[in-house]
């Protein structure tokens, strides 16, 4: 607990998700789940009513219920007990502006993803983490997943021998409709390319934390299965990682009938991993010289030390997404306690995705709407 | 949220599940996930010197980090911002001189399962909630599953048809090397018999929260699968429902290699109904004249008003037990809210688990125990 | 291929499975899939004409397309290209008239199961198969699955250590609609309890042939799980193994909206296995000290040897009901074959079920028939 | 049974599929399953003394067991009970060559996949199939599983509405290891490209027989995952069909562990559908406004009769890869029966694979590598 380190929990103050909004629940409920956070400020909404009264309803104090993000960041720069750390849960197109104030106000941030509008926005905020020595979080949030953690610590273990295949997907159905449905995210507020930017960067990163590979170049079939509509809803695509490993990808919002659908499946020299979010607790290792094994988060040496710092809750209790969001959080959280004791921090490698995890994404959407554009291969550019 | 009930969270004492306690952890994890509790005083350990430190590392204030549970329930008491509420998460053989001190203060209680070591002591509970007219929640906690509630619902609104066979399933592995772990489970302290009061109790309730039904009678065989041993970690039983299906359960605790392995699979005239705790979020309906399909917390109408009500997020995302438990904590809070303001409920029906599913759980530990000294069929107790 | 020992195939001739029966083509195609035998003659029906029209559809000579078993057997018995051995697929009150004739003619056989209408009449074949030196063959045909026979062999490999708790299971719905269906079955021929000669043997043998034990006592629930009904279609059962074990059964053609069910969950010391027929190339193997493995039909070191010898084709590629059928024919086969050769047998264990596998299913009915009568537990009577 | 059309079964040859050949035994199993073909002729092997011996321990006639193809054919030709058809299961580049002069000598054709050993060698074969009127069948044997014509039913009356996207994979692992296997197909008599010859035409031709739809474009990755082999063992492709659809392949021979992995995931319009070889007799069915449900090959009117008829045994007992097989045979058997009848042919739709599907095989072979060489998007040539 951070409060056997500071004597106290992480001040945080939200920006977003105010009523109605999922994400904006899920961010809170990661924040309170471990008890390292006080939730004490709030610029919930763009409408300043709603957003003071949305604060208020949430048990946060009249004084620092805030009508916009911006009245909040200053008078918190202000304050003696101002807060540590904010949460940036807006849409997209507001994420660099928020960003940018918050790391030159020192605050420490998390930020949901995509990090930005497009690639040059990351870079600057990227640029300004590195100037004002900020910690910084971006919420991919399936990599807070303890079996995702063990399949990261096999690989890097080498069980898996030297990586070959890597093959993504994210498969739903929220846009299988062929009206598209009001909101922001069809409204041109997220970016190049709506299935790229919203589910797009998670299938990207989540290969990319898993096999500690970058991607190098790649070949991209984007567009809308749904013909006719003005955003993207698919993208397939052929990849090559820097180690010579071929990989592809399959990532659609619009197939009818679909639930969430994120997988990897990844096969080294000596087997391969598969793993699907909606069973989580569960890591498929398929063996060449045994046979196939089911992993789970059961405690023991078998479980690799990544997935068991994850781990709440163990003998078949399933865990689930809020869990892996949380597990994000706390370690944020652990990161921020250790800066404001002024200790050095323990040797234990970071596991929350960082800005420059963040800039990648926006890269590898970059890449794949150029390639579509020209109707071949193109290089992913790098940080 | 409680807050706009009342302007305020429920204050919450917890009792037990100090240092090291996944059970202690886990109640707090409940208490903070949906923020309508603020936990306040503690009684961790009986030990007073852990009991004190484990609450200041929980970041609750020194005045309240209390020795003992006794004079916790005295000193709340006589505070004018008195606790609300006590969670108990002692040994089994210490819940009934906790819940009857607590109820006879005046606090509302939440006491994990088993109520209390036999079937006296649940009824001397059970009276004293009726007097003191308290709010009581026991935590069989696989009942806050939003697919156990869907099944739940389906039956009640008839999906099944009339109810024919039921079929429990509880199968683990702690007890199944041939040295006995240490622990108050297994000296004594757990009741007339390990197996059914640990986990027998779980899967017995389920089976009547899920159909509504009541065991009538049954016949049962209890004893250790490993040889020799003195602890029971074995039951198998024939179940006769009130309204005349049939049933059986097995539950064990001894059986290599198991994780979790609680299950149900209910069958009426039309269908039935399979549900595995280790993939909670999936519900299995077999239908005489349809192919199988798979109930997931999908909104939309095809989704009961209990699966709904119990989930936090949606669209595929995995929800795991820590949530499952959070919901009877939520639920409780909302009732006891209710209860501080005075105002007359809602017309929602209760779904945590009451006083009297605590003493049915001893009843029917009474039951199997005579069973298996007379080799037949027994009736089961009722309240 | 017996042809290499014997320098033809074997001679079938068949009694039973005319047009319509599914058993009967089950049979044709089990006796075909490995080209093994020369199907020459048959008496397929009950009734004369459709009998011999029957077989004449079936590209069996004029001359051997019988009109009943009774001619069938004198006639072949004359011949001197006779057949070999017959395979009898008749109701179940038919099998211990025929059985016997078929016997005492000189002929093998192969005889549906359940062996006979009770056990005092599949004594007596037993009786009759041990003076006429003949080989015999019960099909519970559920045994010929490569991954059944895994099982089998690793534990007698000990790969469980001393095996502690059977679970069985046949959930069926066949019989789940309220309206019987016509047909023998329902129609008083078969036997004393249409679900446990009908399935529940099926299950019970299964128990016995993975584990290599047999089942001393038990203790039945037996009767209709639809009310009002006049025969059984369920039974549960507490079971108690030659060795110790504990076990259970669930079984029933009741269970509306089920498939076929039939399932085995076996534990021991070290570990557990599990197997549905639903999914029957995947053996479920749960390890108390490492993670749970999928055992399939790949070959290697890995797979047993019976579950190589079982097996026709791998690399994923899934094998069925009908190939398990046939592994009993085909080793039958080769039985017959060193019988005709009248060189010594190889060393290889038999397989497919005896003679005396069919009297303890009877013994097996007995005996829940009468704990059903008693209400409490009763010895299976041995051969 | 053809014996009722025309008073015998269809007499068989057999070329190729010798000794210790597994595709040998399995074109035999597919014969021998429904009885409505004598297998009366053989040449089994390049080497004459292999080809004899390896027929007569079939139980085939001395006079019948030919040393050598051509021997066979010409033979055939000239005898009054000469083979009606003969079964090609050699290596790829002998199929042209025997092909040819089987249609020449007037006999049906069964042939493995692929067609032949580039795209010229498999148009001249189809021509000289039109110029011959002989009835030709390519064992594409996926297609043969019931669940696979399920969802060309479902397919064709618009239950899934207009088709959107198709994913395929076909993921195996024999050649994972490092060292090649010794054999043909690592020896350069497999054509222009191992994986895609091989496996890939399979997966390729079950996204067009499903779905009823070619592609028309391409864009592939084509290779080896492991470094510096000579032969190619991956393909990932992007996919474009007639309609618009888009689509993606992802099949190899070389990731470590995996067993069979041929998949198809199809969504239209209205929902999707997704079928795994490995459990062959379970159809996944994505509904967009209702939930999931698993489609088997339960009788009765919600099941197609495409499946209907490819289906021997239900009520959940499993099918597999040597029944899929057999459909094929069985199928191609009674158009057959029905040419040398004389009569007219039922009006049900042919389901075996035909030469034009083979020679749209060597069609996308051909389109891939010149893809993968000129790095971008090509046309996939029409018959």
């Amino acid at each position: 607990m951070v409060t056997s380190t500071i004597g106290r929990r992480i001040r945080l103050g939200l920006i977003g998700g105010g009523p109605g909004s999922i994400i904006g629940e899920t961010h809170r409920i990661a924040a309170r789940l471990d008890g390292q956070y006080d939730i004490v400020a709030a610029a919930l909404s763009s409408n300043p009513e709603r957003a003071r009264q949305a604060a208020l309803d949430l048990g946060i104090g009249a004084e620092r219920a805030y009508a916009s993000w911006q009245q909040m960041l200053e008078a918190e720069a202000a304050r003696p007990d101002r807060i540590d750390a904010v949460a940036v849960m807006t849409p997209n197109d507001s994420h660099h502006p928020i960003c940018m104030l918050a790391l030159d106000r020192g605050f420490h941030v998390i930020c949901d993803k995509p990090l930005a509008n497009d690639l040059a926005q990351a870079r600057e905020i990227a640029a300004r983490v590195k100037t004002t020595n900020a910690e910084f979080c971006v919420t991919y949030c399936y990599t807070g997943f303890p079996m995702v953690r063990q399949a990261r610590d096999m690989i890097r273990a080498g069980e898996l021998g030297e990586i070959r295949q890597v093959h993504l997907q994210y498969v739903q159905s929220y846009l299988a409709g062929h009206d598209l449905p009001a909101g922001w995210r069809t409204e041109g507020r997220a970016g190049s390319s709506l299935v790229l930017m919203d589910i797009g960067t998670h299938a990207f990163h989540l290969g990319a934390f898993v096999t500690g590979l970058d991607v190098t170049r790649l070949c991209a079939d984007v567009g809308s299965a749904i013909p006719g509509r003005p955003v993207d809803d698919y993208v397939s695509a052929l990849l090559r990682y820097e180690n010579g490993a071929r990989g592809s990808l399959w990532v659609t919002n619009a197939a009818a009938g679909s639930e969430h659908g994120l997988s990897f499946r990844i096969h080294g020299d000596k087997g391969g991993l598969e793993w699907h979010q909606e069973e989580p607790n569960r890591l498929i290792h398929r063996r060449q010289d045994a046979f196939e094994e089911i992993i789970t988060r059961r405690l023991g040496p078998a479980t690799s030390e990544g997935a068991q710092r994850s781990t709440r809750i163990a003998i078949g209790h399933p865990e689930g997404y809020l869990e892996a969001f949380a597990n994000l959080y706390t370690e944020f959280a652990q990161r921020v306690a250790t800066r404001i004791a002024g200790t050095p921090g323990d040797d234990q490698p970071t596991r929350f995705p960082s800005v420059s995890d963040g800039v990648k994404g926006l890269a590898f959407v970059a890449a794949s709407v150029k390639s579509m554009a020209t109707g071949g291969w193109q290089d992913v550019e790098r940080m």
